[in-house]
């Protein structure tokens, strides 16, 4: 942004959901696995009477928790204990069964061994019950998947939802539900989680930030209300501000990117936590859930497509919530920091530097500004070092951080140092501190930029309170809020949601060179003049129609080239037949291609090609190719199919794009071009399923335009299984 | 380490300084600026009598907190409070002046304004004084620069030694020492800082993570004492174990990294932050000491070479001394995860991954000890799921972590989740919990091996304080376990101190290429064959006898090739005439360089160099070149000269190492001729100072061998400054 341009509202200013735009409903309605368009749970969150089966008084049961936080909640609903052995139950009647209700419990909850759950649910659904939350860790005895999946459909087939089993739970802080273990701070965070324990760290982490949840919801085993439905609710959830999401689990990957897209075109960062980054996590969720684990860079291109933050560990997420949150923020990514001392200041640059953020020497007459402000020893550059000033001057951090959040140098102020921590040192000092902090929050709201604090205070004093109770960021160390600001700035620079609606095509392909070369050429990619033949003679009188030098490629073979089954620029008739016949010999190859050779200057080598993934459908590669391809792995991927404009980022996305654009003097190889090969083979992909994988290796992109020398198509095994097909 | 070897020593019990070894003594007392090879300072942090010159009772100022430190040393050495307006101060006597004392006070601690500092220094060394801590944030009315080195002369001129002007005093716990502003918790670890509040900051969380200082030594602005040496004192001192350094300002960077040596050849880990990563911390450093801030390649690579470690930040530093500093801590990247949960052990498993530990599959034997202690729905696989086990039986944590610890699969055990915070919420389990907590710092010392602790308690425990007392790590986010012991292996992994001893040569260089390539091949690197010749009919005779095809370089040209001063692969004498009369036009150049054209199959085209850095000395570069080079900045450097040894392991660490050692199918280079040719390189370019430059590029790395296909030399302007000199 710069300094001149209208301010964008703040992330924390946008209240209410958008419209949708025409390429979101694309993203929200295409296909049968289409999410629903408008809430679908409100009875699950805010139910007018909850029925808790197997209440307890024994605080080492989960009855006993869910009893207390429904009674919580009784001046807005009506609640029902039930337990078959008790009529006071935590000093509140209590129920021997469903049946004895006097009306319609509409949200059920059971916590009963898993053998009796399924007829708990049955007398719920007689009783006209129409949301459960089934916590029990299984269904049936023994428990069993197959028991689960009847539940569930036993459920729906009566127009009820089910969230689990082996779920934690149900919190809504606005509508006073309050059904899970122990209590949860309240906060601005929807959080959705297929981890009980990660759901517990992150509100802890939240809670110890200033910030809570607005709403939890412990999805478990997902066997009827899934990830993508449960996200969706928070999307229409309005005290959500942002979404934080554990995921072990990607089922339908589209239908989740479709959430993740509502949520983005809805103002809501959000953050996602999945596991599977290392062949260990990937064994633990098989163990915990069974799940089918997506390769991670297709995980990571579409979280990042449908405009979401993937993080890595609880911590990171919630420092990124908390800062995403903060008063101000718009994800700019210069950032003004003011030290307490030269070393603090140099390894807080060098932290944000290091998490891709911008620390931009200061204007003049900002320094001018700085330097009415501050002693003389004080440094005056970015980082500001403010020598002492703070120690003689409390109010110096106000004054200095309020200089720097109303001149235009930087989208946000890191304040790094002792500041927070006065009052512990000093008592007499903590009146002062709290005023300077509450001069800080209203610096940041008046100037509409945010401001984040990392403090050398290990104890919570009313100072860093005040602060965090004003949605200022405070962090413990400095690397935290480098990678916090990042993060937001991060989130702010994702263009997401342009998928480009697609239908299935008509089966084409067989598997062969021909087919593939053919249905690639179909959809636009160019590719040399050829023919095929069978014999030389007919090689012979094909190459006189192309024109020397030509190339000849054996067909039938699996990988041609390791095969001797390529021959690249033969120069005659002499040349094609000696090269043909020793192929013969080689490979036993009875049919034949051959092409008219190309080269070009300034041409570079791309690898293309687009593959089903099991959770996400059909996924989008481009690469760079030649010797050092598979040395260097220097590809990107994305969801399939794509717009040009997406194929266009991802090849200047390449870590090595700088040999597209005219690398030591050479020419630039023709982008759009490339771009549409791209468009070209992803759309292919995706409209032509029976192909598993299609790969064009390479195509030579080069001054005039992108031509593919050769293509490669695996047939599928057998139709995709699962919710992928689904979707289809 | 395998499971059959002998168990190394752990960090922690190295207890005494190994006698050091050939190399170290090399990198000890090479040159005048060798170290001291004893404990030079045992004055400063013990001794036998301290005055503090300008005590005082007002909490705001520096001599109150002086005087109350030295105070509370007075049972081991006699206090001078000198104050020239009281005769008693915080109820002890104290004197007008220096001048009074009834004896020499050994130590002289001075927080008197700048203007003053110079006479209270002359009193002292007139008293008798051996040690003088100037506090005092300069010298000299108004301060200056010139002042300060004056009165470091005047100091060392009389025997006596400074630190600072400008720095925080000295604590050492040990010699009931308590120098500085505040208090700093005791512990084992040695801190050298030229910050304060970095310093502050270290200690605060040293003490929160139940370790803290065991000697303190702020040195200002290093007028005598510098960061080397007091280095080294921590290296002397029984009592750290560990050493922490925050340092901007390198000056002789070759003594530095000997003090870094000397700690490692001691078994004593050396953390080292260092600003100046980005361009912003530059300007920092620049503003806060004057510092010439180093390239931080060669930072990493002297720290990296003489045996320590680089952090980034406090909190990273802290993290990885405690984890040094654990009971059975050796340094193995082998680690095995114990989770509450199966979302909690897959995101530890992957920030350990992404650390770049392993978290290896269990063998068959603990899969089956794990089954026998676990319930069914327990995860036994790496990382190990409690799935509930620790809640129904907290002992589970105990048995669990103690199987692990006792097997071979693994060099460290994390035990990440709900641990620790059992107490917070379940008062009648604090007992237990603690139980739990001994159990867990008994099987780790029993085993040899340690555990480290990811725990969701946001309060400090009875357990957590245990653990903590115990030594065992405990860290409140998983990323921060995963880098701290990935900071421990990686120190382990270190391999230091092998640089070879070498001496200045009379200059030889004119920065010819003639000149260049003589002395480079009086190194032993191969050129071809060459004869330079100052027109055509030389060059022919020249190409004749040499044998063509031959290349043609026009001499005396900044940049050859650009110019068009290179003509390759010349076939005859009537291409080799055309081309000089060619490059005589373009180049004007009156002098040629008639060589043999070398192809070489599977050749690979590397870069060589050693530069004079302003801090570090010579230091040796090799990348890998072609077109790409600058795109991919594939280089690795080191200090100059190399041993064959760590020139193989320089190319051995490219990231494109693969292309040297037979990729796809091409033959290996000889990885041993190219290290011959880089060591060459780097000698050269160490033993000649008067070359601020020397580049070969290429060096053409081949199956059979490797040639330098052409030098560069750039002469230096003048002599090189500083410290630097000092040291040749």
């Amino acid at each position: 942004m710069t300094a001149t341009s209208e301010p964008a509202a703040t992330f924390a200013a946008e209240k209410r959901p958008r419209s949708r735009t025409p390429v979101e409903r694309a993203w929200l309605s295409t296909g049968p696995g289409a999410l629903p368009v408008r809430e679908s749970l409100g009875g699950l969150f805010d139910p007018g009477s909850v029925a808790i089966v197997g209440a307890s008084e024994n605080r080492q049961k989960w009855g006993y928790w869910l009893a207390c936080g429904a009674l919580a909640g009784r001046d807005r609903r009506q609640v029902y204990l039930v337990n078959h052995r008790a009529t006071t139950l935590l000093g509140a009647r209590s129920w021997r069964s469903l049946a004895d209700l006097p009306e319609a419990p509409e949200l059920v909850v059971v916590a009963t061994p898993p053998g009796s759950v399924r007829r708990e649910v049955e007398q719920g659904l007689e009783a006209g019950a129409r949301y459960f939350v089934v916590i029990s860790s299984g269904v049936g005895e023994p428990p069993s998947s197959r028991d689960e999946l009847d539940l569930a459909e036993l459920v729906r087939s009566r127009g009820a939802r089910l969230l689990g089993p082996n779920c934690m739970g149900v919190v809504d802080h606005d509508a006073a539900l309050q059904l899970c273990w122990g209590a949860v701070p309240a906060g601005q965070v929807g959080l959705v989680s297929q981890s009980g324990n990660l759901a517990l760290e992150i509100g802890r982490l939240l809670g110890r930030a200033g910030q809570g949840l607005s709403r939890l919801v412990s999805i478990g085993n997902q066997r009827d209300i899934d990830v993508a439905e449960a996200l969706l609710s928070l999307v229409w959830h309005e005290p959500t501000r942002a979404i934080a999401a554990y995921v072990e689990d990607f089922r339908d990957g589209r239908r989740l990117a479709r959430a993740l897209a509502a949520a983005r075109a809805a103002g809501k960062p959000v953050l996602l936590l999945a596991a599977g980054r290392s062949a260990a996590s990937g064994r633990a969720a098989k163990s915990h859930t069974g799940a089918l684990v997506s390769s991670q860079d297709v995980v990571d291109a579409a979280v990042a497509q449908a405009g979401a933050l993937r993080l890595d560990t609880a911590g990171q997420l919630v420092d990124a919530a908390v800062t995403l949150l903060a008063p101000g923020m718009r994800g700019g990514g210069r950032v003004a920091i003011v030290a307490d001392g030269g070393g603090q200041g140099a390894l807080a640059a060098d932290a944000l530097a290091a998490a891709g953020l911008s620390v931009p020497p200061l204007r003049d007459a900002t320094v001018s500004r700085l330097r009415r402000l501050l002693p003389a020893a004080a440094g005056v550059t970015n980082p500001v070092d403010l020598a002492g000033a703070g120690e003689s001057d409390i109010g110096s951090y106000a004054s200095v951080v309020s200089a720097l959040l109303t001149a235009p140098d930087a989208d946000a102020v890191v304040l790094s140092g002792y500041f927070g921590d006065y009052s512990a040192t000093s008592p007499q000092l903590a009146e002062a501190e709290s005023a300077v902090a509450g001069a800080l929050a209203d610096a940041s709201a008046a100037a509409g930029r945010p401001v984040v604090v990392h403090s050398m205070a290990t104890t919570e004093t009313p100072a860093l309170r005040l602060l965090r109770r004003r949605g200022i960021p405070v962090f413990e160390r400095i690397e935290h809020a480098a990678a916090a600001i990042a993060s937001a700035a991060r989130w702010a620079a994702l263009s997401p949601a342009d998928m480009p609606p697609f239908a299935l095509a008509p089966p084409a392909g067989d598997g062969s060179y021909q087919r593939t070369r053919e249905l690639l050429a179909g959809y636009g990619l160019s590719f040399p003049a050829a023919r095929f033949a069978a014999d030389a003679d007919a090689a012979a009188e094909a190459a006189a129609e192309i024109g020397y030098p030509v190339v000849l490629k054996a067909m039938g073979l699996a990988h041609k080239t390791e095969a001797g089954g390529v021959a690249l620029n033969l120069r005659d008739e002499p040349a094609l037949r000696a090269a043909l016949a020793a192929m013969r010999r080689r490979t036993r190859s009875g049919a034949y291609c051959v092409e008219a050779m190309v080269r070009r200057p300034d041409s570079v080598e791309l690898i293309m090609g687009v593959r089903q993934d099991p959770s996400f459908g059909p996924v989008a590669m481009v690469g760079i190719g030649g010797i050092t391809a598979e040395l260097l792995a220097d590809t990107v991927v994305a969801l399939a199919p794509l717009t040009r404009d997406r194929a266009r980022r991802m090849l200047e996305s390449l870590r090595q794009a700088a040999l597209l654009t005219g690398w030591r003097g050479a020419e630039s190889v023709d982008l759009d071009a490339a771009a549409a090969a791209l468009e070209a083979i992803a759309r292919a992909g995706a409209e032509h399923p029976e192909y598993s994988e299609l790969e064009v290796n390479p195509v030579l992109a080069h001054p005039g335009g992108a031509t593919a020398l050769d293509a490669h198509g695996v047939l599928a095994a057998s139709p995709l299984p699962g919710p992928h097909s689904g979707r289809r």
